[in-house]
């Protein structure tokens, strides 16, 4: 055991410092993207310069047509306000339904918790260092319930700003794309920025803060401390479950009723001004991919963070009271923070892009990047805030560990990241043979396009399943289950840069959205199609990125769960474990089922309301008259909070009820279950969701001989081609992602709840 | 320990009684049938007697048109002969690259075993019974390889009756309809209960002969004996494997080939005979669903006797040598084939049908029938072939089990698998809320159809999954894997009215193309599309079984492997385990994608040569030209062939690659994750496809007023339901059924080369 090159003061001052670095880099790439006006009065036109190449002060430097309409930009300026009213508008209704839940679950944890001892409030000895005096389980209830609090408006929180930032984004790109794609491009890239840094760093402070404020009463009881900070996970991640859930019925419920009436039966582009649900579409966007995805992320970087810190609670690191080392965690998503500016500085300073094939690679280089560079960053930390070598706890025994050993753990985490965002851009980029094949299926018809579809979304699991099968097998034998912790964190060590890129996509899409019910030219929306199209595909490796993490998160969780819940083995061959892990592969079926008929019910009501529209307000397919946009955004924001209930309950609820009926054994092999039968089927979903979207859009862009062959726009494979697209909506937003909440939420709930689950739980086979 | 009542000479009396009781029954059945001439010249009308009631003797009861026009009667048995020819030939070039595989594994199987001990012909100590000396490892070498092919041959000529005899039945099927539904209905089936009954006879009778005349070498060593018996459960199950991939992947590239050009792109009505690949797709019922699904569950019914009998070898049956007691499972089929053959009589005899309401229910009471029935069937069984008290064998130690627990492990078999028929049954027939919500969903068209099916398809596993939890949780807690085996027998006892209800769909849909393509009335074709809707239902219910017992069967087989490879636990907490199970959840959808792109590619092939023959041969749509029909065969043909090969190696190779490289440990992990998470797809896939099948009838047929609205024929609703039923099929027909074996396959081959792995696995972790 040999002690930490960097002290635990140095520490304790370099977290900080890097989150503020991160809040404040946010706030300057907010206030370039601002420099981007939508109020048309306030509009100063500065000569042109050329100075600065990176076109936030030189607006003339390539005079476009509308580029001085006054009319277009106050156009974009009302469009903009409404979608912005229309997300704000949701996500409040959402957080007062959302509100309750917390306050009522926060009720549940405490009185749950703190009956493990009966409310006493009397010292006991520590669970694992039995010669130790811990903190009274009644303190874990109040602190589990406080930290529960935290996550859950943190996680609102950096929802919501990511939504404002979008929302203030999507017009500025719009009429950024008036001068080029390149322009377009920044503002939207540094908009996804924004939204990245601010996350990663409030994260990180917050769960910072937190530790430190429950260290002035835990003190030297680090075990009961990190036991607490657990609560901090499970409140990110069931604020994110509602986020994904609601936000994806919303979304995809107008996109589908959108597209269905406006797209497939009266033949009008996509995003029309005269079809009455465009509006509660690009709402959808916002509060689906944006706040959802940052929420889910958020909850994956607290939850993978609180594993860590768990484990190393009884772990060398916590039974010597090695600050330093114990904040290993922390540091990682510390260098995470500074190594992504550096990344980000690639795209939108170092390099200029000038034309629409110059996008996907500019992003993909940002994820190479990110990674070369944070494999040096892991390097460093691992160097200088790990003793040598260490133990670790294992089940019940410790395990030694050397530094860097942990290094690997955290390094292969990040390129299995890497690996599986590459196969899924294989997978849904256009660019390569699987989505042409899935297009070139379009000849025959829908039935074929959606063969090809699924077949394609079953057949991109395979390599992501093996490299996240690597990543656990190595970290697992290298560091047991703090391995696993620290290869989920080292997977979103570059988080800021994966939400950067990832919250680009939706931006774009609003962006082509705005300029199409603008009126603005068919030059302008073909840009801002090209970004498009780059955000399809940067959205499903984010969606890659996600499941990923998602699946080493919720198996360090589990690992802890074990842990804490004292069982030492998790026997298949035992009825009780096989029963729960049966049961658990079938849950994300379950949870599927009901989403998915979620979005299907809730999109019929919105064809009804768009065909009622269209067939009672007379003028609107002449464009004379203007839809009621605001009824379609009503149904969107009534069907998805009242469909997200069901699916948020089997989740929340099945942990509980296995946890108290049937123990802790049954729930280890749940959690078992839905993780590896979850993982597979949010993969394919989201690529098969993917890669039909690409390749409607392959064969809109007729951008090779193979594609015009396929359309043009209104051609019989092009309505195949629709109708895989609009099938892939739920798939690719709403259930699919949302599976990775819900396995990661089990593991976190079954972790928070471990204490009284092992003391009270198992009655059904208690009494017989 | 006691004695049991049936002594051990009047069990080896009754078994092979009860199985020549089967053939013969299914002898005089085949008989009855053949009553109905389909030549002609050779018909010789009785005059009207009404005296029997089961109409093979009263031609003229009910006169109708085209009863005495020779002409139909003649095209009749053109079609049947072209379509048993067809099926026939495919068939046999199937068997030749089968053939192949069957002897280059079948050495295989001799090296690998034979090696375990160097090819020593001497004697060793028995694995469990350490004081006691057993065969070579050479001999079970030998005898695996013997059993092995034995199981093979009679999978391969189980499928072949099948065939054979579904191809006989079809025509007479059409004719009878001429005289009513009814009449059609006890023709179709009494030629379903034919291939039921000889196959649950002669599975149960091969299996019975071996085990006599392997026990003239073996004599008392019978652990040796029954783990060389289980190669003929591994036969049985891998030349089922190439029967449903094969057959699965050739009847559905027909089938959606000649629905895409046919019924979508030229508007003419489902086999009508203008359609090249009519025929084909007639052929591919009879080769996937009929033979396919006889192998496959032979397989199940081969792979559940020898787990129950490999376990009950090494519990106190074997060690006391109480042959009544080991022969439990053979008599729990014996009695299974009487239940049946008395529920038979119920559909053919007892009752008439004499309204097309009444064929479901007929066929749902067969199935109510044979479950009461059996119930006491298994109790005199438990009564009189066990003794009042024994031991079981359990993962190393010796769990005391009590006559009546095996009682109630076969009987929550059994009971499970008709309540997962009920699930399938509601899930998947037009006459429940499930399928009406899809068919109303194609309202908006072919996207929300799909969304709805999918939705549909991944609820309905909710209940089977606890169904066969609840069946394992008790089977394993009475009776650890012996309980989990004879649950999966007790499942299987009535399998052979199971396979008659289950042939019986194909027939009719067979049936109904006759009657299409030999330009019968509408009154007939409306007759054999009742009973085709109905087969409909009951092939999912089928299908339902199948999954059940699959998963009950992989269990108890997985079981057997464990405790043969000499591992006590399997936890998944360790990362040889965990990554097992990970990667063995990721092989059904790889699996899954495979076969679905083949019978997309495929299909794609039949729908250029459909589209080329309508294109080219002048006079084909106006009737006045005969396409090509046997350039359609043999497309389907090859690509079968040609496309069976890859998922089968898959299947085929797994075990073995992770057995010699990753160890047993690994292994169990991927056995495990593949079961638990290929159960779920499996039903998923088979209901999804079954529920978009019948809302497309339930709309052709229209016989609501809210079916009316959505159709008739050719409206917009309706061919969105087209388009699902065309999705549907590969998953119900080729990648679902599939699924089934992919798990029991996987676990019996882990199973026969467990000493092989023990010895020699685990190269990977040796080397470092």
């Amino acid at each position: 055991m040999t002690a930490t090159l960097l002290s635990g003061v140095l520490t304790e001052v370099l977290i900080p410092v890097s989150a503020v670095i991160g809040i404040a880099f946010a706030l300057i790439q907010w206030v370039l993207v601002s420099k981007v006006k939508v109020s048309p009065d306030q509009r100063h036109p500065v000569p042109a310069s050329g100075g600065d190449k990176n076109g936030y002060s030189d607006y003339l430097i390539e005079e476009e047509e509308a580029l001085n309409d006054h009319s277009v930009v106050a156009k974009c300026a009302e469009i903009q306000n409404a979608i912005s009213e229309g997300a704000t508008s949701f996500l409040f209704t959402e957080y007062q339904y959302v509100g309750v839940f917390m306050v009522a679950f926060a009720i549940l944890i405490f009185l749950f918790l703190g009956s493990v001892e009966g409310f006493s409030t009397k010292s006991q000895p520590c669970t694992y260092s039995k010669d130790k005096t811990c903190k009274p389980a009644l303190a874990n209830a109040i602190f589990s319930t406080v930290s529960f609090l935290l996550g859950a408006v943190t996680s609102v929180v950096s929802g919501f700003l990511g939504m404002k930032i979008a929302t203030y984004a999507n017009a500025r790109t719009t009429l950024e794309a008036r001068k080029g794609v390149g322009k377009a491009f920044i503002v939207a890239f540094r908009s996804g920025a924004v939204m990245g840094f601010l996350l990663a760093a409030n994260g990180l402070l917050v769960l910072y803060i937190s530790i430190n404020l429950f260290k002035l009463y835990y003190g030297d009881d680090w075990e009961g401390l990190f036991e607490a900070i657990t609560g901090y996970g499970l409140g990110g991640s069931s604020m994110a479950l509602f986020g994904r859930v609601g936000g994806g019925i919303y979304t995809k419920a107008a996109d589908v009723g959108a597209d269905l009436v406006g797209k497939v039966e009266r033949n009008i582009p996509e995003d029309d001004p005269r079809n009455p649900a465009v509006i509660a579409d690009n709402v959808g966007d916002n509060v689906g991919d944006i706040a959802g995805m940052g929420s889910d992320l958020f909850g994956s970087y607290a939850e993978s963070s609180c594993a860590a810190l768990v484990v190393a609670s009884i772990s060398s690191f916590g039974i010597n009271h090695d600050l330093t080392a114990m904040f290993y965690p922390l540091l990682i998503s510390s260098m995470g923070i500074i190594v992504c500016l550096i990344t980000t500085l690639f795209a939108t300073d170092f390099f200029e892009i000038k034309q629409v094939k110059e996008i996907e690679p500019a992003l993909k280089k940002q994820l190479i990047i990110s990674t070369a560079l944070m494999t040096v960053g892991i390097a460093i930390v691992s160097w200088i805030a790990l003793p040598s070598s260490f133990t670790i706890f294992n089940f019940g025994v410790q395990k030694k560990v050397k530094n860097w050993e942990l290094f690997f753990c955290v390094a292969i985490g990040l390129w299995a990241g890497l690996v599986i965002g590459f196969v899924t851009e294989y997978y849904t980029s256009n660019a390569y043979s699987p989505v042409q094949d899935v297009a070139d299926s379009c000849r025959t018809g829908a039935a074929t396009n959606v063969i090809f579809g699924l077949a394609l979304g079953y057949k991109s699991v395979i390599i992501p399943i093996f490299a996240i099968a690597v990543s656990i097998f190595v970290s697992f034998s290298l560091a047991a289950m703090y391995g696993i912790a620290v290869a989920a964190l080292g997977m979103l060590s570059t988080i800021a840069t994966g939400l950067a890129i990832d919250a680009y996509g939706p931006i774009s899409d609003n962006a082509g959205g705005i300029a199409e019910m603008a009126g603005m030219s068919h030059r302008i929306r073909e840009r801002t199609d090209a970004l498009d199209a780059a955000g399809n595909t940067t959205a499903a490796i984010g969606k890659g990125f996600a499941i990923g993490s998602a699946a080493l998160v919720s198996l360090a969780l589990f690992g802890a769960f074990v842990s804490r819940a004292a069982i030492s083995t998790v026997d298949v061959l035992t009825p009780k474990v096989f029963i729960g892990l049966i049961v658990g592969a079938m849950l994300p079926y379950w949870f599927s089922a009901m989403t998915m008929k979620s979005v299907g019910s809730a999109a019929l009501k919105m064809v009804e309301e768009v065909r009622r529209q269209f067939n009672t307000i007379p003028g609107l397919m002449e464009g004379t008259a203007k839809p009621d946009y605001a009824n379609c955004v009503k149904i969107s924001t009534d069907a998805s909070i009242k469909e997200m209930i069901p699916p948020g309950c089997l989740v929340m609820l099945t942990p509980l009820i296995v946890g108290i009926f049937f123990g802790v054994e049954t729930l280890s092999g749940v959690l078992a279950g839905s993780l590896v039968s979850g993982v597979q089927i949010a993969i394919s979903a989201s690529n098969t969701g993917g890669a039909w979207d690409n390749a409607k859009k392959y064969i809109e862009a007729g951008a090779s001989e193979h594609a015009r062959t396929l359309g043009p726009k209104g051609s019989d494979p092009h309505k195949a081609a629709v109708i895989g697209d609009t099938i892939g909506d739920p798939l690719k937003d709403t259930s699919g992602p949302s599976l990775n909440i819900l396995i990661k939420l089990m593991a976190v709930e079954s972790l928070v709840f471990a204490p009284f689950f092992a003391t009270h739980g198992g009655l059904l086979f208690k009494i017989f």
